[in-house]
């Protein structure tokens, strides 16, 4: 039986955030593929974790029985968060793209969970878990794209949570979600309705190889 | 009689923030130079803002007589820090590299700043505005180091703050800043120390030429 820690940071609630549907349709096709395994979910636009403090980045390198009241209290909050991360057997974050990079609830969620000598630093202690990144943006950022030198969502994820969390990462990206909101994209609609159609698909076969993985 | 918006991000105080004690290098000799002049400041770890929400960003977009109290409210907000940042002549930020990227707390005042149609877009209002970074970090992300794929500090604000707010950007660069409390640096310390001379008197010169420019 398998976990999946399932993470959401778009502002937009529902089918009306790009991200939040794909990773929706992925969750769907894992629970069916795999009903007796667990779902973690946070929601960090409802609920953000917060920003990482100097009492909580200290406590990390302190040993436990040597902290402060304070710091125990901090550290608690953080430890939640990297247990949540190491019980999952899979992780799916959706990840829109906000001024070129990602939320700032994302990155509160990160540098929580990121840990020097434990889930980073020479032994990791997730190494190897599977994680699908739906990296959705308004425009594109594609290879080859005027814009591809702004892309700091996928480019910053591999960097951090592929080689600071050696995780093994797998993007997933709706892009042009802003063609349907804006008139001058309007000849973008297709493009952005087959990419949508796209990340759909590529998350619901994603989310069955990995179930079945687990499954077996 | 020009004004300074100050903005610190590190969660550590005073002298203890290596982007701080630049900062505050930067600030006196301002102040020193134009002691007429006002300064703002701003201390995101001490009192951060929100995150964007759903409403603060539609908000943005619609016009303010058509805003509902919730949006207006929202909006409020978001307009507090837009006119901080447009009244300012020059900004100075502190952003050290946490996780190869800003902080989470300056990632939340970059999204509720940026506004296409105000602050970014065709007429960006801010244009032309000197800004100061002092982007410290623990190691070397210098070019031609093995990080150097790693820094996501410079390479991102230079895109949000030069090409999306057209600000006038430049960077100074406190580094290896980890040296002193790492045992496994502790051949790094000359150099650590030497870039931190450098970054105060980086400081120091610019923050007279700029004040002089504005007293002239």
């Amino acid at each position: 039986m398998a976990t999946l820690l399932h993470i959401d940071s778009s502002v937009f609630p529902g089918q009306a955030s790009a991200s939040r549907a794909v990773t929706d349709a992925f969750r769907k096709a894992w629970e069916e593929q795999h009903p007796g395994g667990t779902v973690i979910y946070r929601d960090l636009a409802a609920a953000p974790v917060p920003h990482i403090t100097a009492v909580a980045h200290t406590a990390g390198f302190a040993a436990p029985d040597a902290h402060t009241p304070e710091q125990a209290a901090a550290f608690a909050e953080r430890v939640k968060l990297i247990e949540e991360f190491e019980q999952a057997d899979a992780v799916l974050i959706g990840a829109p793209m906000y001024n070129y990079a990602i939320p700032s609830t994302l990155k509160a969620w990160l540098d929580n969970v990121i840990l020097f000598g434990r889930t980073a630093g020479e032994t990791p202690s997730a190494k190897g878990t599977p994680v699908t990144v739906v990296a959705s943006r308004g425009g594109s950022y594609a290879p080859g794209t005027p814009r591809e030198p702004y892309e700091y969502v996928q480019t910053y994820l591999k960097a951090v949570l592929g080689d600071a969390l050696a995780l093994d990462v797998e993007f997933i990206v709706p892009e042009l979600t802003m063609a349907p909101h804006n008139p001058g994209m309007a000849e973008l609609v297709p493009l952005f309705e087959a990419s949508r159609e796209r990340a759909l698909q590529e998350a619901t076969t994603r989310a069955k190889a990995l179930a079945e993985r687990f499954a077996a």
